[in-house]
């Protein structure tokens, strides 16, 4: 039976002219260092029409896809309103890339037409002659004239592309699941794999964006959008904004803790979002140069976890409530925030609310060990975490036939590569990297809680554990120690191993202990499990056995 | 470009096992008229489970229709949740019709199976032998045993049907635009007309219910659900709770001021929605007997508009917070939601409020003239409300090959019947019902805002105002008067003309006044003006003509 209602797509489109009429006087505020410069959604429609216009004379089609090499500023989130509305696809190159990864992510995306900042053309001129497939660079709040693109490649103006267009566009209905936008992972193993979002995916998940939740977006709010645009479409929030009418703040290029501070100030935010680093750089300011920021309700910050302390800090000194949030590419971004339950109370709160979070209506969760059995959700069982819904990336984009799936999924299920356990009312929380989680006699145990155990000894300076192959146990941990000077006389193995008996099991302890004078680390600052490994298995490592 | 996102449909079997998991704690309590029964969301999968087994064994398959006959209750939630998950279809049958109403809209469902609340066997035993499709009948905390039903229908009792079933079920993955429910329109003129929800249509509704713009649901909250189940599912709230993880607070049959107070303050909702009139009888009863109800942060009245006066007691004297929306059967409920722009202040704030409200971004609005050209949304210019979106009708069911679309839609978009005015900002008010609005020389007169200008005048009792032929303008109002006792000397229709002439422009002004004994009503107490107009053709109604 089928139902009666009608048939429409969710459509971004739809969204923008929502936004534009409804939520007319809602703004688009960009920082410039002193003050700001401000746009209403109002505005946002028209000049969205312009630019449709105006790409469509550039020969930009359906599908087509259209990149920016920008800041989160207004005339970035005008690039967002367009593009997808039109048919084409929006790609947010990110900008912190290597210029090898910025060339690799342009060509597999196949872009046409990029849009770069005034401030960021230098570093664009030096990628730009690799792009293979980009024929028209768009030049916004910078020189067109000053611009240096090899031959081929025509390069324009914003104001004036727009300028004198008609402020209305017949944007086309289009299928919900055609493409709407892509973003790359971040590929700190091989190369950086495309996920391609829908106009259902993004709809749906703004649309969770918008309620409590998540974060609970409403007309009156100012969100401060820290998260890049090029970071996972930053969160959502430019859909989210245009769905809830709430206005939104974008930092440009000023991300230090003094102009943050100091645009804060001059726009009062209610809402914001951004990774942890953010937040430890102004919680240093604002010890030295205290500020009211209690304007913010509440703050989501993912990525990677923050300290309890620091969200202490904020709670207790400035009033501002942090919350975490787990997401990745892969996941559109949100897929659990910590929200604690309405029963919770004291520091059953403050446990709830250091997990990654509570999982939203449409991500679909299990954990899985080794053998591909499902591991149960009692909050102490490991496994890896598999996700799928709507909002789910299925494959890898390909610009050939066929989708990249290899390996990343499990019969319509994203295996996240990540290793938790989830709590019977739906608390996910994360101890491991699948690739680092050290499996021994069946059982796991969570290299990351043991090398922070470690760590916490005032002796050690810094600690990381591994696995290594055992012939019984398959794999056991070993511990790379690094102590602090003039501790060596203090502390030996067996003092350690007796510090961990407190917090694991007997079988859990480790018999491998190596005392090093550096861990090896990434180009990013994270220990280097794959270097620790492999000088193990060279016998390059020197460890003292216990047990 | 297909994007590279997961294909799983919006499901309410995924719905239910997200709620029974993640929110397995949330609660249904059921008011029992001194104390409360309550179950866990944990509880609702279980019993969901066990009763789509016994539906199952019933002979209950894809697309069949299931009714209910009940109050909001407990069970019923569990019915609601079982029955689309399992692909059949919930009809909740509206025990405020008539007995032939019932008879016609279960006949026409083609209902199989129907629930019945102990409470409401006589009632329903009472249409029963006129029903033609229904086999099975399950009396839910009652007595199967002295149920009297014709020959060919089961009776069954509620309890003993799930007792000993498996606690899980393999609800099947089915098509989001399938049938999931269906609800019939009151149908004051002509037969009931059924419109059937899809999964998609419910799944998107109950989001945009839990989010700030809407009701704003959260874990924590206790919705109180006095809107019946069988009054557009409730307006979402058993789905919207089961996504947020909000509780839900039913009345069972104490819909009186009394019971519902002493319900409201052993059980401290923090939300609730019901029609005005309920709120009308608390406000009268807690002028005499104070109770503090400031437990309420928000409620939301549809269904008609309440009287300012009565929202500011509300929000003054009892610190709750009344928010008008606007729907109807054929848009799942929610269309507009009356919570004011953050900018507004004073009594501006209060003309946003007595609005209809603000449109949700899934549905998408115009006005239409007589002559089907669009309406500006200038805030004044009054035209037919038409709207369109995943959530609203586009035909209404038939039994047979082809939907009944009769007059109701306008290439793709549903006429809604309802005039009125939208402003920039995308608020509604609606001033009149189309076939009451009188088109005089091309332009629009609200019968409805000038019956209500007559009827402020302080010696008017009742004043209808209806349109009657006019060679020259097409129409012309004409006003029926009842005036106060003692009165008939003290005015005339020069007064009462003159006295409207403050708020109405000099061509709107009515010539005809027909003063009269009584207005004739309807069977639900509104002005009759089809009697009227007829009286005036026939003419039987004596009137005075002005100018």
């Amino acid at each position: 039976m089928l139902s009666t209602m009608q048939d429409g797509p969710l459509s971004l489109a739809n969204l923008l002219r929502y936004a534009a009429s409804v939520h007319a006087d809602a703004t688009v505020t960009t920082w410039t260092g002193a003050t700001a410069r401000r746009r209403t959604f109002g505005e946002l429609g028209t000049r969205a029409a312009q630019l449709a216009h105006a790409l469509r004379e550039l020969g930009v089609g359906t599908s087509d896809r259209v990149a920016t090499f920008m800041w989160n500023n207004t005339e970035h989130m005008e690039v967002y309103a367009a593009v997808p509305a039109m048919g084409a696809v929006l790609h947010a190159l990110n900008i912190r890339l290597s210029p090898e990864q910025i060339v690799f992510t342009a060509n597999h995306a196949e872009d046409r037409v990029v849009f770069v900042d005034g401030t960021l053309t230098s570093a664009f001129e030096e990628v730009l002659p690799r792009l293979r497939t980009v024929r028209h660079v768009i030049v916004v709040n910078g020189d067109a004239a000053g611009f240096r693109a090899p031959r081929g490649v025509e390069v324009h103006d914003y104001e004036p592309l727009l300028a004198a267009r008609p402020g209305a566009y017949g944007f086309p209905v289009l299928d919900e699941r055609s493409a709407a936008a892509m973003c790359y992972t971040s590929g700190t193993t091989g190369d950086p794999k495309g996920v391609v979002y829908s106009h259902r995916s993004l709809f749906l998940h703004a649309m969770h964006v918008t309620t409590p939740a998540a974060m609970g977006l409403t007309t009156g709010d100012t969100c401060l959008a820290i998260v890049p645009m090029f970071h996972i479409n930053s969160w959502s929030l430019p859909f989210a904004s245009m769905l809830s009418g709430a206005s939104l703040l974008m930092p440009d290029r000023f991300l230090q803790p003094e102009p943050l501070l100091a645009m804060m100030e001059a726009e009062r935010p209610t809402s914001a979002a951004a990774v942890p680093t953010i937040w430890t750089g102004l919680a240093a300011r604002l010890a030295a140069h205290p500020q009211d920021i209690s304007h913010l309700r509440e703050v989501v910050v993912g990525g990677s976890a923050m300290p309890v302390t620091l969200m202490k800090t904020f709670e207790e000194q400035h009033r501002v409530k942090v919350v975490h949030g787990w997401g990745m590419t892969e996941t559109s971004s949100v897929g659990t925030v910590a929200h604690p339950p309405a029963r919770a109370t004291g520091e059953d709160v403050w446990r709830y609310r250091m997990s990654q979070g509570r999982f939203a209506p449409l991500v679909e969760f299990r954990l899985k060990d080794d053998d591909g059995a499902l591991v149960p959700h009692d909050g102490k069982s490991l496994g890896e975490l598999e996700v799928r819904g709507p909002w789910i990336t299925g494959s890898y984009y390909s610009p050939g036939d066929e989708p990249v799936e290899a390996g990343s999924f499990d019969d319509g299920w994203l295996r996240t590569g990540d290793v938790g356990r989830i709590s019977p009312d739906g608390y996910l929380t994360l101890v491991d990297r699948a690739k680092d989680v050290i499996k021994s006699g069946g059982e796991w145990i969570s290299s990351i809680d043991m090398e922070n155990d470690v760590m916490a000894h005032p002796a050690v300076a810094e600690a990381a554990v591994f696995g290594v192959p055992d012939e019984r146990w398959d794999e056991r941990p070993c511990v790379a120690v690094v102590l602090r000077d003039g501790e060596a006389d203090s502390v030996d193995a067996a003092v350690l191993r007796e510090h961990l008996a407190g917090n694991w099991a007997k079988w859990q302890l480790p018999e491998r202990w190596a005392f090093v004078a550096e861990i090896p680390k990434t180009s990013v600052g994270k220990f280097d499990k794959k270097v620790l490994r492999r000088q193990y298995a060279e016998r390059r490592l020197a460890f003292v056995r216990l047990g």
